[in-house]
């Protein structure tokens, strides 16, 4: 099977989103991430943008020396220079430069002719060759250019010895059929055509990136360049999660593969999400959290009899849990039951019933049911064992002209006692967050809270998911309400009560817990 | 060219997204806004699942005369019966039949031989033919089907009066050339093939949908079933917007059109998001927030020379305001000039100087900047009127044990007065809106509030996104802060000085008004 190289560009052109950019010098987190993943290439920035640009990527080029990093550079001498010096220390590295093609670019914006433009890249090709062997180029707008000038360009980049011919579709405006024609006929009558590698870097303007990203690996690309979670300008770059799994997914008939770890694709995605603080669409293909979620009747039955009827991947190997599927209005009493027993709790034919109704009353307020509720409501109808942390009082004050406090009283179930505590913040979930931190007696990491509004209005409902860090392990917790505060607080108190009640299985003898593990796991 | 008829299932398989769920009741809504849009067919629904259901299939038959309704019915004779029932006093109809063809589904789910499944077929759509013409059969997970029996079932149900013959891809599976020479085979080899038409229903698990419902055009489907933002089971459907963009803006190639009335494509996605509360991603083609923006120094330079440099599509003719593209930490001055000039602001250079000192220090503090923001920040810079409300305090109570309260007082700048409020609600974003209501001297009526976390951590900065009506007119405020209680007021205000100010250019004569527009738009 041909092997598909994944190139990616979340810290390049990703970044370019707005609202999705960081700080350079957490592009690292993100970079250590997509090693685990097993990418093959990565373009960490633009080294000539900025001191802090160029710092990343050369922390990046020094700390990952088993990925081959792509330096970022126009066709100009100060843009190779940087992207030269700053992946010096790379184990491998490659020189990525690009120059447009399309005569729209030409007249308009780079105000070059033709000839200019191929002496240019010719140039600067040649350049870059002095000091990095591998050089890849890119005929920006490709898709959009004249086939002979496409043509003329390559021929002329590869007699200077450029190694990957990167024809990208700068505006997500190829169909998937002239896609695999633009590389069918490059690789044919470029010269030097059949001695390089081919790449495609497509963009999702009309929908189609994951599509022309495949013709051209049908049409003998053997890269693919790619973005976590499908950020980047606009619309996005091709998505990382949605190529992969549509080559693994469809081998059979694709009949190529890549060298990603599948197992981290779930982890990768949120570890960009988190780090750039861009959500992710519930109806993101593969890493959305419906993707998986089938709220029919009738494919919740099919299901239930084989997975294989309504679902083409596992989400479990791409380190996607069950559990994070939600419940909705939609769901019948059967999956309700399959939802507990997957956290190990067992309920009577009658407990099932009174939490079925319970659960649909919440469902028709709210649209959907997280587990922290579903557990804590068949928690209250079987009535097993608290939870360590419960939240007795809160209340916050907030405004514009003093600092933002907030007081809770917290009953320790293990204890047996309430107290309470205070803490101010800039804001009033800061405030809360603090307050609540303090009645924790271990140590946990407060990791991120997303706020989701969930129906319209002034007394909207909102839903709070709150992620904490507990002896390197990641906890989250879930709440919807209409106060956005207090469901804030409870999804924290949910994810302390999670962390406490792993922790508290790891530390007594699981031997002597067997018994209990169902109450426990009830809670968890 | 070749005419596709938009077949819109956004209120039947949209509405089994997990959170999209909407009361039936309100469907109405949506569907009043998708026969503005020119939609073809309208699926309003599973008439037989409730009664509820049943009724709103019924009043959208009812109400929309120009559109034609389709009743969706498994090949079961309740369902038939309550969908012809349902659908009754539509003035066109057709009555929407299906049954799995996929070996998986025949023996793990219907546990049915493939002749029984053929027989159940044939006689529903007899059945169904009794009351209604057009007959409309979905030969369920038919890319996962034997190709002979999908061609033996779809023969037969032609047999019976099947006038269209849906191929769905149920689980997004298929790649488009599989997708393209599916339609080709059964339409070459069934028996009475060619006596009919040919709709494809794609989902998108892979991020293929488009491209496989582009295939079935190609391969002479002459009708495409969406969902508007692609919502829908899992990873969602093929997209409306994405799909009518596609074939419009490639009509070249395509050689296709719809009759979509494109300007009315962004108010839909924002009628379907907010009355099924369905967030849209920021990314996602067409309608996201960032899908028409373009943060990178080089495309931003190439569009202020050209827009078709980097834009394939324009924005405005699918309702799109330009004002509505974001700002941030890559933006340059130049781009921040052009914007506030969109608003009909004319700063000096050096206004713009101090302008953009402070507009970056905003964009690295919270990484996006609203437009609203950008025009408070040089309004400050150029001390021009002021807006007619200011939000001179806020305080907030609220917690477990009482109602939540929140006191505002607001400076009434017309006036030259400070008056102060006070509100309970549910939450205390709903008391906010409550007080500062009142505030309002004219008719205001509020929509809708959105939050988003933008970045991460206990001091997370919030943005609020407020809309209201003020005769019958949208606006819309926006303001980020790490009080995200503080962020919806000053959008909720914003929104409102929005409408003030425009009403106030109705009210007052135009021509007088000349002198003053750039200054009272610099504060709308």
């Amino acid at each position: 099977m041909k092997k598909i190289q994944i190139f990616d560009t979340t810290l390049r052109d990703g970044e370019q989103s707005p609202g999705a950019s960081i700080a350079p010098e957490k592009k690292i987190v993100i970079a250590r991430q997509l090693a685990k993943l097993g990418i093959d290439v990565i373009e960490p920035g633009f080294a000539v943008s900025s001191p802090g640009e160029f710092a990343a990527v050369q922390q990046i080029a020094r700390e990952l020396q088993n990925v081959e990093i792509a330096g970022f550079a126009r066709a100009v001498k100060a843009d190779i220079d940087a992207a030269v010096k700053a992946t010096q220390d790379a184990a491998r590295r490659r020189l990525h430069l690009f120059i447009s093609s399309s005569d729209i670019h030409l007249n308009h914006q780079l105000r070059k002719s033709r000839d200019e433009v191929v002496r240019i890249a010719r140039e600067m090709v040649a350049y870059g060759k002095q000091f990095v062997d591998e050089i890849e180029f890119s005929a920006m707008d490709s898709t959009r250019s004249g086939r002979d000038f496409v043509i003329q360009l390559v021929e002329a980049v590869i007699a200077e010895g450029a190694t990957i011919i990167n024809l990208p579709d700068t505006l997500g405006y190829a169909l998937p059929h002239e896609m695999a024609d633009l590389f069918h006929t490059v690789r044919r009558e470029a010269r030097g055509g059949d001695t390089v590698r081919y790449s495609a870097h497509c963009h999702n303007d009309l929908g189609l990136a994951v599509a022309n990203s495949l013709a051209a690996i049908e049409a003998g690309a053997t890269q693919i360049e790619v973005t976590v979670n499908g950020i980047g300008e606009r619309a996005g770059n091709c998505s990382l999660e949605e190529l992969v799994m549509a080559v693994e997914t469809r081998k059979d008939a694709i009949r190529a593969a890549t060298g990603i770890n599948m197992g981290e694709i779930y982890e990768t995605s949120r570890v960009v999400s988190r780090t750039m603080n861009f959500p992710i669409a519930y109806n993101k293909p593969i890493v959305g959290r419906n993707a998986f979620q089938h709220e029919s009747g009738i494919h919740q039955d099919g299901l239930l009899k084989n997975r294989s009827t309504y679902e083409i991947m596992d989400p479990e190997a791409m380190g996607i849990s069950r559990s994070m599927i939600i419940l909705g209005k939609h769901s019948g009493s059967h999956a309700i039951k399959h939802r507990l027993e997957e956290y190990g709790v067992q309920v009577t034919d009658d407990q099932l019933k009174s939490i079925y109704d319970r659960f649909k009353e919440v469902a028709d307020g709210q649209k959907i049911v997280t587990d922290d509720q579903l557990i804590r409501i068949a928690g209250d109808m079987t009535k097993t064992r608290p939870d360590p942390f419960a939240l007795v009082d809160l209340q916050v004050h907030a405004g514009t002209q003093r600092a933002r406090s907030a007081t809770v009283t917290i009953r320790n179930n293990e204890l047996g006692a309430d107290q309470s505590y205070i803490a101010m913040g800039e804001g009033p979930l800061e405030a809360v967050i603090r307050a609540i931190g303090q009645a924790i007696p271990v140590a946990v990491e407060f990791e991120d809270l997303e706020l989701h509004s969930l129906s319209t209005g002034e007394g909207a409902n909102g839903e709070a998911v709150v992620s904490i860090i507990h002896k390197g392990k990641r906890y989250r917790g879930t709440s919807i309400h209409k106060d956005i505060i207090l469901a804030a607080a409870e999804a924290y108190i949910s994810a302390c009560n999670q962390a406490m009640m792993t922790a508290g299985r790891t530390r007594a003898e699981k031997a002597a817990r067997t018994a209990n593990e169902v109450d426990s796991k009830a809670l968890s």
